[in-house]
């Protein structure tokens, strides 16, 4: 087991490869991650006891921060021709799963009440329906940057968004149905995508040939 | 997108059966989750404003048990045959995945402050080596057995622990490193190992056949 820039990482005979780089990602994001923390902390003081709030909160974002990282790494060291492989035989498309990712993200704008949709037209081909069910209708470059872009602008939202927002619920449940449960909330939402983005991460992964 | 049993799930043409394994999962720990969501806000509510404390860490503990429920549901849907399957051409076995997932989780006991390992003797076959660097060791009925084992005893012992603990230092950073940075903490190593489980639960998805 090592420790990475402030985290504990499982380094093993095995794995060390495939978590290495989210040392290197964190190492490009760390002074980026340092300021917004501050910058939330100097905001939330003022309202009392939040401060302690914002840890639970920025230990969140900085879970999904990690794995946006690791795909950035793994999307970025990939030509377009690379990016049409499958993850395994017959399986999804490293390209696939880079729009299906950048589509589920863009949803999360609205869903977290953090503004309007940047990239609905990706929809259809990456979440409506399966791999190569369409033709491609958007290339690879134009993923790449709105992979980027949206991830760039959740990041930027999410980052100001102060603790006890996290807690409200998010756009897709009744109040109703909030009341009933009040984990279906924002941080919840970030939380099942954080683990969504690791589940595609892994399975990219196994499509690379090197890293 | 469907809405889940409380949470919402991204559920697309492609991905659908992928996570509609985490509903079946919830439906079945549900009940036991409310129950020690219960206990917890009984417990915390006694010490002031922790109501609110609860409900952060609740929804991280919400997401480790949606995973651990989703790679549960894996498991149990093969048998020892299947267990040996690659996940994809040359890469990892899924045994092996199993070992190296209850291997990581039971190092999590001593990390967060919650008890003595289970199960160190797994280290060596599936942390320390690569997969097939050793001979297999452990019968995969004894792997199935510690998966279960290991990962029950965390979830009891993670929702005993109060909100403000869940900010302590864990046990790999010294004080002083932990000054520095204070999301050093045990919530983001729970988080981190979430999206690790759903790493590695991404590339078993792949060596299934059925569900």
């Amino acid at each position: 087991m090592g420790v990475l820039n402030g985290k504990v990482a499982i380094v093993t005979g095995a794995q060390r490869r495939i978590w290495s780089g989210i040392a290197r990602g964190l190492g490009a994001a760390g002074p980026q991650m340092a300021r917004q923390q501050n910058l939330s902390n100097r905001r939330t003081r003022k309202q009392g006891n939040v401060t302690t709030e914002a840890l639970y909160t920025n230990s969140a974002l900085h879970a999904w921060k990690l794995i946006i990282a690791r795909l950035d790494q793994m999307f970025s060291s990939m030509n377009d021709d690379e990016l049409r492989r499958e993850v395994a035989p017959g399986r999804n498309r490293i390209f696939y799963l880079m729009g299906h990712l950048t589509a589920v993200h863009d949803r999360l704008l609205p869903l977290l009440g953090l503004g309007e949709r940047l990239h609905p037209e990706l929809d259809d081909d990456f979440v409506t329906n399966a791999d190569r069910v369409t033709a491609d209708r958007v290339a690879p470059e134009a993923v790449r940057r709105a992979w980027s872009e949206v991830n760039a602008r959740l990041t930027v939202a999410m980052a100001a968004l102060p603790p006890e927002e996290w807690l409200k619920k998010h756009n897709a449940v009744s109040d109703e149905d909030f009341a009933k449960d009040p984990l279906r909330n924002r941080l919840s939402v970030l939380q099942t995508r954080t683990t969504h983005a690791g589940f595609h991460a892994g399975q990219i992964r196994l499509a690379l040939t090197k890293g």
